[in-house]
């Protein structure tokens, strides 16, 4: 069957068509913030569209209601209630799956990566901010309908405001825009250090202090130790709630794996509840890559079909 | 059926026994501290058994492994490596189940309590820490052996020192002790106050202060809001992990209902992520008072001859 998936983030989108379990082609599409949700979603669909495709599966940053395929309300999306199945399906006459965008990335690491062959998991996703996804008996677990919002979780009452406008939410501690907030605090206090040198005067990024730290600059290192800490110690919070056997971590910044995940696992031993008599879980890097959320969002469009 | 349930605390235990869903006896023992823990049980047991009883249920506050029935340990509970389940079976001849104090609770509050006709709730116990139970589709949810223990996520990251030995674990702001440490901090500060000569001089204990509250005084009151408003910070936490449809609250504290879980009802509501566009969860006491998690034993005893 030929499917395609989309993932709908912020500021850019990736689209796969897909045949049965492989990948044909893939799409990255730069959302210009001109255009409604609703018109970067079909522009990323037809991106990849052909005359063969049956279904199409949306995977997007924020709360959505699975019983209609609405978009609710995200902090790092504009619009909100956006009848995402009702519009795509008219638009495009055919099946559309909706759903957050870090179950659709759990899916796709159940059925074809890193949980492959694990009935119960937890998929976490670290990148602009923390998402993440319940598998219990192999499907996802929903609650109501948003489960697995643990960026959410506050780690430290008086701590940063969140984009969500709370403040210290584990998100504020661990994501992108924390390594970025850390870095530019080292740069401005110490515009002669060595991570400020690598940096240069472009506008930092999260990948930029990655490859810094990967490249073997001291501070940059202790920089990315620290944000893999504050995951890690949110990972415990989790242990101590699912006394999960695995957990999967993915999303931009989970997936450039140890110099993030290392520091997280280490400390998880020493943060979590119970740890000498704990088996501890297994925390694997997620294998899919980018790609995920619009793979996973093409499974479940084949599975509407189906 | 006729079986027994025994629920092993810090400093007491309640024993009942039950003839199928109904108790027909229940007991009450404080705990020798000279005692070991197994032989405490042995008496907890003792003090309700007949020559009908053909199954015990135990049920303990802390980590217990569910394959072989050993309490490995607990932060309330002396002694660790208890192999509950065979020392048991050997002293009293017939099947003994063993499990977290929580899960008995909730098992209760399911099948007799406030969780009836549910087959997914959250079971948050709030008492001298907190404890907890999953429930999804009529069952535990155990993960590996030891979900449900979100008394120690750490909320608060250079907060209090919790009996875990790590700092600003949820149950350090919102439990029975938190409640006496605020409660003689007002005292000690002006003890010309109302709630001090309330309170007078005898140690001064949670159930007190909300007794006080009840009275109608204003200091106990603003304490028991603020432990419950601490409370319901909490809940948010887990309504955005799990987005559950209703949370049953049991414990000795969670028990006294509205003076705690209202405070912390009204502050889920502004906490929670997502709460414009969530449906907020039913927030419910237990009905089944300090004794569901023997009854909760007890019932899962029955489980195991049928």
């Amino acid at each position: 069957m030929i499917v395609v998936g989309v993932d709908i983030g912020g500021t850019k989108s990736l689209a796969v068509r897909m045949n049965d379990a492989e990948v044909v082609e893939e799409s990255r599409v730069e959302l210009d913030r001109s255009l409604s949700a609703l018109d970067a979603i079909s522009r990323s669909v037809d991106s990849v569209l052909n005359d063969e495709v049956e279904a199409v599966g949306v995977g997007i940053a924020g709360l959505v209601r699975q019983g209609d395929g609405t978009f609710l309300w995200g902090p790092h999306v504009l619009g909100s209630n956006l009848q995402i199945r009702t519009e795509m399906s008219d638009r495009f006459g055919m099946p559309v799956h909706v759903d957050n965008d870090a179950n659709t990335a759990a899916i796709a690491e159940l059925r074809l990566g890193a949980a492959r062959g694990h009935s119960d998991a937890l998929f976490v996703s670290l990148g602009t901010g923390i998402g993440g996804a319940v598998i219990i008996n192999g499907s996802l677990y929903r609650g109501g309908s948003f489960a697995g919002e643990w960026g959410h979780v506050q780690v430290d009452r008086d701590g940063l405001l969140c984009d969500c406008g709370k403040r210290g939410c584990w998100e504020t501690l661990a994501s992108g825009p924390a390594l970025v907030r850390l870095a530019r605090e080292v740069v401005s206090v110490n515009p002669d250090s060595s991570i400020a040198r690598l940096l240069g005067s472009s506008r930092i990024t999260g990948e930029a202090v990655v490859a810094a730290a990967d490249a073997g600059d001291e501070i940059a290192r202790a920089l990315v130790t620290d944000v893999g800490r504050a995951f890690g110690q949110g990972l415990a919070n989790l242990v101590a709630i699912f006394d999960p056997e695995i957990i999967i971590v993915g999303g931009g910044l989970g997936s450039v794996g140890e110099s993030i995940v290392g520091p997280a696992r280490r400390v998880l031993i020493d943060a979590v509840y119970g740890g000498k008599v704990r088996v501890p879980p297994t925390v694997r890097v997620a294998e899919l890559g980018p790609a995920a959320g619009a793979i996973g969002a093409a499974l479940q469009a084949a599975g509407e079909v189906r």
